[in-house]
């Protein structure tokens, strides 16, 4: 029988690497648990599902984030788990650009702040 | 030249057919330069735009507008523009539910409800 | 000693007439008291002031409630407000087209929707 | 070893009973997998935890969605299975009213009238 | 005649002492008038009625303000308001964790962050 | 022909002044055509329409920003052009006080700290 919690951490190792070690760290000595879901829910069941590439689901994710405008931590991680499954930075910055039609300016200009941190420190500017 | 409103209707007839008339129509006797708008700015200056394909880009709108999961009308004009743009309902399906993580169930199950009318009536029913 | 609820009434006369007899009918059996707040706290408080005319303040509302996009009957009341103290269709219609910019283009066609609805009702379309 | 549709079941036959056959009728054709999602994630791993009792649980979850405020229809649910749980209406309908103060009054308003059509169903009402 | 100003002021005494004062100060030289309607309406008018105990309000405003995810300076002051009526820091977490359900996993990961500061600076931790 | 960036430049010197070339500068190595953007929609298209004047424009938007809740950045900069376009301090803090009635406290009170910072680099406080 597969494990959910390994599966999960496989898919995981392809996208964000290190980050899951640092938000288990965080969550270590309050709630754990929500740890373990991240990897058995979003990850086991979600990310490694039939019928969208480990590219796409992060480049949705990306969009999503963006019109939420409120989780800019986990906006940074996504953008660095988009580069890490071949999205190019170009890809990025137009999956941002295009939420402005959806969710406003403030929006994609926010966005394309934590892009642009996220890129910087990847050494991938200038873009264009 | 390029004329800004003839290269966003290029756009819309490849994504929305039909459904740019209706929306002039609903705005004919109330504000038409927003239809105007619509057409120069989301389609001309943002979905024509290279590095991401149609396919791909009106994927993320769907991602967005379940997310944002106050605009049913709009997400389903653009789950008939994905599928328009060769996404398959599996993919459409896929982005939505992925949205269970990030904005929760309930708007995850409302955007499916959404995608299921507009399969039904392409009577792309059953996927599964 | 003015009384906070008159005091309220006074401006829901000018702004809403007939509507907040029509939500206190809705709350009577479940929880009258929301009825109370709502003449007391918004209307009593926050219309009362000084500082902004009643007319800029309906007009920021529907500004607010075009924004937040879930809460299709009360902006219908607030444009009907807006429109008894003096704002223009054309100023509502401005300031709802304006929101496209802050809040995406689904909010400003939903909220032009609504509006669109409340002018005919009234008989002031077609507006140009 | 523990089977989790199982245990998400057993939470649900307590809180919601018919309603969630019912939303695997609707997910069937579509995307089964997120009707066990819901049995296996927020029911399983989260309902049935230690810590809050689910008559608590419901109680934040009606609070949750009434600041979301778009989605109705799992509110209604929720109102249903506060009642299931021995919240009485009148601690749904404070619960809902508190809300004005966080998410402002048309969410607390439109929360109200769900709450309303709930209890009426179920011959609650007046409450007061 | 019961004064709206001091019964809402016992209630702060009760949930938040301190924190009050410092918002007051902070609006003092720009619009004192909304430190009052704080006192007066979520308060005095909230916060007091029959139906809810403060130890649930409190619990409930922690699940709202996380579902909103931009208000951390108040979600802050609710996670010590709600361990000042007696909500045990579990309660507290359970209450955000179940929010990732309803708002994501990004809403509730970063309601964690915020309680896991509140229970450092009252030397909480180790929860588990 | 009216040149749309140029047009849309003009609005800008009397709103904003220094503060478009600060955005121009952060997209300059990663995406300009979102500065251009900027300029061409909201500000040539939206701002330079008739129907509503450049004073109570500014002010919807600071009203807007509030609600939103977390464009915290982009509240500033509306504030400062709200000011520059002859709005006084108190009509926006007014502007921004009525939201707690659609938005909640917390949208209110942060927006109103945001004001606070405004005026303080401006030499404006205190207002009473």
């Amino acid at each position: 029988m597969v494990n959910r919690y390994e599966k999960g951490m496989e898919i995981l190792k392809i996208t964000n690497k290190n980050r899951i070690q640092e938000v288990f760290k965080e969550l270590d000595d309050i709630v754990p648990d929500l740890g373990r879901f991240i990897v058995e829910f979003p990850y086991c069941e979600i990310y490694s599902r039939d019928g969208l590439d480990l590219k796409t689901r992060e480049l949705i994710t990306v969009a999503a984030l963006t019109v939420l405008g409120n989780a800019d931590s986990q906006l940074k991680d996504h953008i660095n788990a988009a580069l890490n499954v071949e999205n190019t930075p170009k890809e990025i910055v137009e999956a941002i650009v295009q939420m402005s039609v959806y969710a406003g300016f403030p929006a994609a200009i926010n966005g394309i702040k934590v892009a642009k941190e996220v890129f910087k420190k990847r050494d991938l500017l200038p873009l264009e």
